[in-house]
């Protein structure tokens, strides 16, 4: 039996992600060895990093090497199995790649119920989730009465990060693009206000919202939006960089942002966020975002593509802002 | 009797620090009040934060309006006094001005010990020593073995700064204009390595004296220095914006670092530092620093400028990197 891959197949370190970087390739299935299960890929997620990790940036990711297979989380079945604690017929999640088939160890993937959050655990209650969780709490450290501000706020990360704003007691802006995502964010994600960069000016918009100043600003984005928002942090602010997304596919580096010297007038701190080291709390984190997602105070979308022809294109969505929700592919 | 004054006479926002921001004035000396005591101003300090304080930055410095009398810190003695905690004879420091006689009250002047560690006060033992304590201590939290990279390392700061780092059992590299300074660095401050900003080729310098990369960035300069520094934070490095002097006479304000997103990577930190907030601290911080000058193990020096005229060009020195060691004027 053959399984279907995406092989990378080139680095897109200073220059767009194209669909050229990925090479559609056919390997025989090899007999399982002991302890080995055979995964049915049923479902894939994206998320903007994935460029970066394609980068090969020393010290954040290595390994992801033109030939290998492209890597990346997702959710499928067992359908064959030499561990009985992966047993036919469950459901699991983990690294198992682009491909329809994936050969696992338990030490590769979880066992997860085969439940109406399923696909949830590739979104919210996945690494998403577990990025807002512990990059607006561990680094934003938001307090009640607080004004966050969040930059790409309707993408995945930022519509989780905005709702945790609001049960921590924030009043909540966030920067998305376009009508229709400005006002999903108001009306259903519960976002106190929205500023559409697109249209609007985002430093009046937000000489407006934040009269009293950012006490917290979660950026996805980078570019312009981290520059205006710098501009009006309020005293011991906390900018926390998570992503950004204005840069991931520039060919030169473009220029950090003028106004970050404000961080000395408002004595505040600006910290990168990237997940590893949170592991050991990533079970009460999770158990948390369910009690919220089941009690209707976290919301969320998803942009389902279908069909393993379309892996690269659906990744290259993230980077033209066509996704609308936590972007994900069905095989 | 007639006491002569330097008036604020422009706002130097966005524009070099020019002589004609100062006028002199002369004023008649007023009768004391109840609780006034009349100082006789011996000295005048100098720091490029005056620069900012002058522009009026809001929520960071205000009332530096034309035609006020330019503040600044300085020493000098009691030479008649309402006030019995306010001997005559006595010598004070605090914002004085930049005048050769202050009337001041207890709120305004610490009264000092006449002892060899006068002038220290207005730099090691002074807001000086102290920016140079909390910001490194508090916001860099420097650990032994760490590598401590100090830019405008021979300045005041500086080079106080990375002799608390040897306290604290870093390796420390500063970062200094011209051969002097960095020969000074290293054979007289005790810094372990010095780089020649202009030289030698800081990124390459760094890259051979930080191979680990650097785990504690003090930064004074910002600019250049900034950025290739932040091209080798370490994994949860300490990146403290103490400074931006590169900045401060700079028309339009330069782009910020283009490597800022290393901390995201590196899962770093930037913070900015004010001296404002450690006040009750103040105490032990300047017996603490007492100790090491005492101890031999913190060492510096003064450029000593002479005569009222001079007071506006020897702020202006700053700018220029024209000052070698805490810069100070003797009326």
């Amino acid at each position: 039996m053959q399984n279907k891959q995406w092989l990378i197949n080139g680095n897109p370190r200073g220059r767009a992600l194209a669909l050229t970087d990925f090479l559609e390739a056919q390997a025989a299935l090899q007999t399982l060895r002991p302890n080995e299960a055979r995964v049915q890929v049923e479902m894939l997620a994206f998320d903007p990093a994935m460029k970066g990790q394609l980068e090969n940036v020393s010290g954040y990711a290595s390994g992801n090497d033109v030939g290998n297979l492209m890597p990346g989380r997702g959710l499928g079945e067992v359908v064959e199995s030499n561990d009985a604690s992966l047993p036919v017929g469950s459901k699991v999640i983990g690294r198992l790649g682009w491909q329809e088939y994936a050969t696992v160890t338990t030490q590769d993937v979880e066992v997860v119920p085969d439940d109406d959050l399923l696909s949830a655990r590739l979104g919210p209650l996945g690494v998403t989730g577990l990025t807002a969780y512990f990059g607006l709490l561990r680094v934003g450290k938001p307090e009640p009465g607080d004004t966050l501000l969040v930059s790409g706020a309707a993408g995945a990360v930022g519509s989780v990060t905005g709702q945790l704003g609001k049960i921590m007691g924030c009043r909540t802006v966030g920067i998305a693009g376009g009508q229709a995502k400005c006002d999903w964010l108001v009306d259903e994600v519960g976002y106190d206000a929205a500023i559409d960069y697109k249209n609007d000016s985002v430093k009046a918009r937000l000489k407006e919202l934040a009269p009293q100043g950012i006490n917290v600003f979660f950026d996805n984005v980078g570019g312009v939006a981290l520059n205006d928002a710098l501009g009006r942090i309020a005293r011991h602010a906390r900018v926390v960089i998570c992503g950004g997304i204005s840069r991931y596919e520039q060919e030169t580096l473009p220029p950090g942002p003028t106004n970050y010297f404000n961080i000395v007038f408002r004595q505040a701190t600006m910290e990168g966020f990237l997940l590893s080291g949170y592991e050991r709390e990533h079970q009460q984190a999770i158990e948390r975002l369910t009690d919220w997602i089941r009690g209707g105070q976290i919301k969320y979308k998803e942009d389902v593509q279908q069909g393993f022809e379309n892996i690269p294109s659906t990744l290259l969505r993230l980077f033209s802002g066509k996704n609308f929700g936590k972007q994900l592919l069905r095989l």
